[in-house]
């Protein structure tokens, strides 16, 4: 008789940091034989779990990666497939899903899927309250999607008056892509519009900055940066970005 | 000389189990004077702190609650203000930052947001991967904001192709509001786009349904269930619902 399946559990570990870690995320990772995922968010835990086995591949191999961790979940293991921020939002759970299906014994895999912080939620915390109310998260990498794409999508969400996250705003190739999403946004939204952004969240050198759409359309940022831009109501208090929780005083007035 | 202002830490909860905290949420709570909030969540946590102050208002009086939480932190309590979910989407951080403004000492307060995970992480991770890719979050409740504005957010996720979130799709007074949303996005998304629902996300009684979008017009839905629209994309993978991490065949074709 051939051996069962092991489970696969993909688990966001939150920005690194283990306090915003949840307490499943970390049972996820002690219940397991394996932890895979990229090795910058291996390193991580990898002191807190001396006695795991690690299954590690390089930046942009993630099909490699997810094979691997099916293959090893197929065999018996019990692995726990660890993401940065959530396992969702720009991670690999819907690529996990997706290759099972190709994956001989991969329906017989039992995958769960565990939340964590995302960048949208952790930066925010640091900005001070610049969401609080409907918001859309936009990736400007054009790695997987068409710019044209993103391009409309950072329209829609200015057209709609959303606070706006902006993911993946730079990389060495795209040095320009934050300006030039600036530019889309600045069709429909002031200048003063209230924006703000966060470098290493929740890590060493953590650093904020509230600032103008104007301001940070000429800003640099590389890709440890996460980008808020407020909508038409957000204000600067102080040395923190808050969006109010509705329109109350159209209401009234 | 007056006594020195405590702090106020808003504390994202997640869904309500313990499991689905963070570290530095119960962290909070633990190093606080005085747990303050909504009292259906500070009942959720009343029995692990039992040596804490406990400061409860009904729902909808969220002006009091934070107004006697600042009060709170003026006289110098350490006051951990709770919030399901994240404290930053749909939470309070944002009202107590433009409270603080206003009372007295207020600015004297050190006012820290801690986050938590939102229900459009939690109720992705019971669906499958629903999100993945850029998404939009929009609540449907209009007792803060103008229908016509919600109209108007819907109307353009949907032109954007973001996955959507719907929170607050439903409560008694505006038990036809979901069915109103979907006849809004069915303008652009055709009536077999992908969906999701979840209730009680994270407690007794948590449930998942997929569907199609014309479906979804014809479900009803309570306020504990939060509402997933796929994007253009989005496919069901058995009992799943999974969206792709970007759109690489088009770059490839």
């Amino acid at each position: 008789m051939e051996k069962k399946c092991g489970t696969l559990t993909v688990v966001g570990i939150g920005p690194g940091a283990a306090e915003k870690m949840t307490y499943e995320a970390v049972k996820a990772m002690e219940e397991s034989d394996v932890i895979a995922g990229y090795h910058v968010y291996v390193d991580l835990v990898r002191d807190s779990f001396p006695d795991k086995r690690f299954l590690t591949t390089a930046m942009r191999r993630e099909e490699e990666r997810c094979r691997l961790a099916l293959e090893e979940a197929a065999a018996g293991s019990n692995v726990a497939f660890i993401c940065s921020g959530d396992s969702g939002v720009y991670g690999m759970a819907g690529l996990l899903f997706e290759m099972a299906q190709r994956t001989e014994r991969g329906g017989e895999i039992e995958i769960r899927v565990i939340p964590g912080i995302t960048a949208a939620l952790s930066g925010a915390a640091c900005l001070g309250a610049p969401l609080i109310h409907d918001f859309a998260v936009i990736s400007l990498s054009d790695l997987m999607t068409p710019w044209e794409k993103i391009e409309k999508r950072l329209r829609m969400a200015a057209e709609g008056d959303f606070a706006i996250v902006l993911y993946n705003p730079s990389s060495r190739r795209r040095s320009d892509y934050l300006q030039k999403a600036c530019d889309i946004l600045l069709e429909t939204c002031s200048p003063g519009r209230i924006c703000g952004t966060v470098r290493n969240i929740g890590r060493d050198g953590e650093t904020t900055r509230i600032c103008t759409l104007a301001e940070l359309r000429e800003t640099e940022v590389d890709m440890f940066t996460t980008v808020f831009i407020g909508n038409s109501t957000t204000k600067r208090i102080g040395d923190r970005m808050v969006t109010p929780r509705g329109y109350a005083s159209e209401r009234q007035g």
